[in-house]
């Protein structure tokens, strides 16, 4: 039987707030068993960008990476989020590393090709260093993987945390049973977004076209939920979405079910 | 007989020219056998703080840490800096992993006492987790530690790089034959502070009472040097302070002998 692993994806709204980060990082430390994290912080980064007066670009969503936007999103990613989740794990007598993907050579990728849109500094995935992560879980270690990765050519490129977290979780299927969980701002796919209550406990293939055409899941959902598919179907056990509360039970979120 | 492991610590005028970054770097990537590279990059850290309109406050050479300058620490020194470096050495194609004290429980400090000066967020070395270096010196992965420890507490902290490469050394010369190389500015310890090719090839420890009193070794430099007294006192086999050429030569530059 393979060893179970929990991996963790928490998007930047949670971390940007300082109480609710401890319990966030709290909460993970008791995550019983082997444990992974990965994480963005485009909320962190904007605000210093606006400080540095550096322009926020943005394409549905997702963020269109110049050189001196990379730069800050190297400081804060890898830096001032990934650090700060350490040193807060360690405090919780959970022995963590932060990384990027740069580290240990973790994860390569390609910068996207140019379509409608340039998104400029920013990597598709190519290759996930399953052994390093391997060797860090064995010496019970938790690994804090922020959302950057390299071209292994002196690059570093912005890249998609769900991504990330989704491609990670398929290559470490191979040899421990994956439960995946996405954390955001809402307890689950809602039916309606005024209503925190309205959120589905599964959703299946069927049900999730049904939302799409109902409106009901649009724009940055729609690859989310495509990547928990692609995860579902390519080895990962369990996927999750909801706050920050599911670390603690999935007793009040949405599963992605095949 | 013992491993050899040469530890290189750099200092942030190097690491602020892109030219000399790239050679450093590749030159780095070309040391023989097990290397560590230990960096500050206070220079960076100086020109977002101004940037960020944050005062930069100074004493002796040394930075006084408030929260603001910690957090601009930890962004250039764990992130810019450091993942900068790891991404150009996996071109030159050595596997490196960046690291703060806090990742895996690596360094841990205490706030430095206030005396005469408040220092602030400023952290005085208490242990080295060896165990880990010596997991990643097996795995042939370069470490590349930024000068940041943490308290334990959930508290980083900003630590002078000197004392981290020396505090690393003593504690892997247990284990390896450790050869410690500080870059700076300058070829080695000059006589003539004007005249680079004044640098004397060895200073002994009377030499070196000598230089103090003739005002020829002042300021950070005192503690540098007391730095490398201690380190090979307590079991580190060779040190050399010179300019980014120490790295493929130490024929033009200052060794410190007892």
């Amino acid at each position: 039987m393979k060893n179970k692993l929990t991996i963790i994806k928490v998007g930047g709204g949670i971390l940007n707030e300082r109480k609710l980060f401890e319990i966030f990082l709290e909460n993970y430390s008791k995550i019983k068993g082997l444990k992974l994290l990965v994480h963005g912080g485009g909320v962190i980064a904007s605000n210093y960008m606006i400080r540095l007066g550096i322009p926020v670009k943005m394409n549905e969503g997702r963020r269109i990476t110049d050189s001196d936007t990379l730069d800050v999103a190297v400081m804060t990613y890898a830096g001032l989020i990934n650090k700060n989740i350490v040193s807060t794990l360690q405090k919780f007598n959970c022995n963590a590393i932060g990384l990027c993907g740069a580290d240990a050579n973790l994860i390569t990728s390609k910068i996207r090709e140019i379509k409608e849109i340039d998104y400029g500094l920013v990597g598709d995935i190519l290759s996930i260093n399953d052994n390093f992560i391997n060797q860090l879980l064995k010496l019970k270690i938790s690994p804090i993987i922020c959302s950057l990765t390299h071209n292994g050519e002196g690059q570093i490129l912005n890249t998609n945390a769900d991504s990330i977290a989704s491609e990670i979780s398929i290559k470490l299927s191979k040899n421990y049973d994956i439960t995946l969980k996405y954390c955001f701002d809402k307890p689950g796919i809602l039916t309606d977004k005024n209503d925190n209550l309205s959120f589905k406990k599964t959703i299946n293939k069927t049900d999730y076209k049904q939302l799409i055409k109902n409106k009901i899941i649009y724009d940055g959902m729609v690859p989310k939920i495509e990547s928990c598919y692609y995860a579902l179907e390519n080895g990962v056990s369990n996927i999750f979405i909801g706050d920050h509360n599911i670390i603690k039970t999935t007793e009040n979120c949405t599963k992605i079910i095949l």
